[in-house]
């Protein structure tokens, strides 16, 4: 039973306000066996404060013992099932440079290589080019020119960049034209299916007017394209939960995973403080705000425990401005455990706060990995938080008579 | 979406070392409300020791309120989901005797039955006959002789044995020919489905050919046949995990279902300590090994609390052995509980402990059933305990980018 066949059919509209505060990469581990993860150490008065009213939980991402990226982390809070709905390669790394994908493209990550005189690839990655070479290059093949068929490419980063086809009949099951080793040339673009062959042959015709352009680049004078992908087909909050939501994130792969589950993007807030900001500003005008905090996750993921538990603090710090608005329900949640000990996206449960006049307050004193799993929300897929959500706003109907 | 389609993609190598500890039959029941269990009641400063280290979890071995054979109890352990890979039942009869099934064969649990005159059943347990009888009979049995078929009639209690054929074309799904009453004849073995139809006629000849055999004996000389199943198809732990696993098992019924799912069997010990020894000396050749501990069941099932505090007294007594190996991810779990006041398997979580250096501790400090259900794993099924341990070991890749 797919979530959303439920909440399509019991979801109610009223005046209540959804706030969901993500701090990425927000659980931890302690440095040493025994000692306090990073949330633990941090001063987080305000989020303790929360705790008292609130309930607790550790929400698992994806299912136990699975970590998982931005991606699937974030689907799991917005109540898509991560392992029913998977974004494509190409369209996340489309979606993360802030291309809009619309139904029908197909995106396609692409890495300039080094071809020999015979057409093999000598160096996969045309010697890691630095951007500031790359991006000429990129800019240069837009000339590609293929009829009916809009063509977008745009830089990511060294030798690495986005392909978005846009045209009739076009599918994303393609097979990756990488050969995965030197002394080869990128392979053909081959359908999987029917349905992708025009892509197939589209791909085809954009090497080979790509490959002319390139020609005698000292480095970059190859393509290969990688993960190719349709946008996906998310139903979107409006329908599935009857949200009118807004998205505050800076970054922006947070505002196009967003985007997919149909949120409005607003503002432009680059720190926190502006975040807080669009919020207030456009407090009237939706039902669910999603507030998008990274720096929980940069943090742990460069190994530093100190620079972490001061940005949890920072986020502790902004509380008062949300509840200063009074939202009916406020949630605060991680996409995943970003532990600085790990350096990377870990399994563990999120600890997870959930504050509302009906939540049934548990006996957590203090926002932490350690209370939140024996919480009144116990352990739960994160797949369940936003039915859960729209249950303590009132937005939720009786499931049979 | 099953668990194996993840792990299959995400596992990675590296030098990890997991061990699996089971207690069959761990989990109990104070015999008064109130009281202690079997495990609280035991002195076990290893086990509490690792607790402070560790973080637990109750594990549910199928479903809530199910409580399951040592086929399904073990299979969740080892991941594969109970409700999913089934074993017939003459497959875990063939296993429980340490008899290797391959790929293609059909086994059959068969009882022998006493027939009257007209050749209706008149015990259908051929008075219990005793196992000496019995053995015999069996030999005598094996010189049944069908073309192009492979026949092995082994014993196994009393009036209980089992045949197994293997051949082309063989499949399981065929009906008992136990009638389930008496004043009737066995039935003739009737195929379930085209695929099997062999299996009946064999089966048919199979009965024939002993009946002849049998005739003039005094109570065994008639035999029913049930529970007809072929090898279950289990993928195997290199396959779904990338690990190279070993068993180390006193007992032909936990031999056989690690045999199963593609563990090596280790050693030939009969003792606990004996098990260790084996342990340290196949050591480097595998990454996980997977020790079975009977007696924390036999002795539950006896109703023998005080025997199964000191059986699990000794269980804890080896802890050092394994510690000192210095495994990277330590699982001390049991397949089901079997609490002494019930004689039986049962439904309750299962205490299961997991100690890694990444394991997020938790504030249990003694390994018990009442420590558990709060601890930081939170209660889970247990065909998610393996992807666990494979995460602590850091051999799991992250899912989605």
């Amino acid at each position: 039973m797919d979530i959303h066949q439920l909440t399509r059919t019991l979801h109610i509209k009223n005046d209540s306000k959804i706030v969901m505060l993500v701090g990425d990469g927000l659980g931890g581990l302690p440095l040493e066996p025994g000692g306090l993860t990073e949330l633990e150490t941090a001063k987080t008065p305000h989020l303790d404060a929360l705790a008292e009213r609130g309930v607790q939980g550790g929400s698992i991402p994806v299912l136990p013992g699975i970590s998982p990226g931005s991606g699937p982390g974030h689907l799991g809070l917005f109540g898509y099932d991560p392992l029913q709905y998977v974004i494509g390669r190409g369209a996340l790394e489309a979606t993360g440079i802030g291309f809009e994908l619309q139904h029908g493209d197909v995106a396609i990550r692409c890495n300039f290589c080094t071809l020999d005189a015979a057409g093999d690839i000598s160096d996969r990655r045309a010697g890691r080019i630095p951007s500031e070479e790359s991006a000429p290059l990129v800019e240069k093949l837009r000339a590609v020119s293929i009829p009916n068929i809009e063509i977008f490419v745009e830089p990511v980063k060294e030798h690495r960049f986005v392909v978005v086809l846009r045209g009739e009949g076009l599918d994303g099951n393609v097979a990756d034209t990488d050969p995965q080793t030197t002394g080869a040339p990128p392979l053909t673009p081959e359908a999987r299916d029917a349905g992708s062959e025009k892509t197939a042959e589209v791909a085809a015709e954009f090497f080979k007017q790509a490959i002319k352009i390139l020609a005698g680049q000292p480095q970059a004078n190859g393509l290969t394209m990688r993960g190719f992908s349709a946008r996906p087909h998310l139903p979107s909050f409006e329908e599935v939960y009857g949200l009118r939501a807004a998205a505050i994130a800076v970054y922006p792969m947070y505002k196009g995973l967003a985007r997919l589950v149909g949120m409005d993007i607003v503002g432009a807030a680059t720190t926190l403080s502006q975040q807080m900001d669009v919020l207030a500003e456009k407090w009237a005008d939706y039902d669910f705000f999603f507030i998008h905090y990274k720096y929980t996750d940069s943090t742990g993921e460069d190994g530093n425990f100190a620079a972490k538990v001061a940005r949890t603090e920072d986020l502790d710090a902004i509380v008062p401005q949300i509840t200063a608005l009074d939202p009916t329900v406020l949630i605060v949640t991680g996409d995943h455990s970003t532990p600085a000990h790990l350096k990377n996206h870990s399994w563990h449960p999120v600890p997870t706060l959930l504050v509302s006049d009906h939540c049934r307050t548990d006996q957590c004193r203090q926002f932490s990995e350690r209370e939140s799993v024996h919480g009144g929300l116990g352990q739960f897929e994160a797949k369940h938080l936003m039915t859960l959500a729209l249950a303590n706003a009132g937005r939720l109907g009786k499931y049979g008579a």
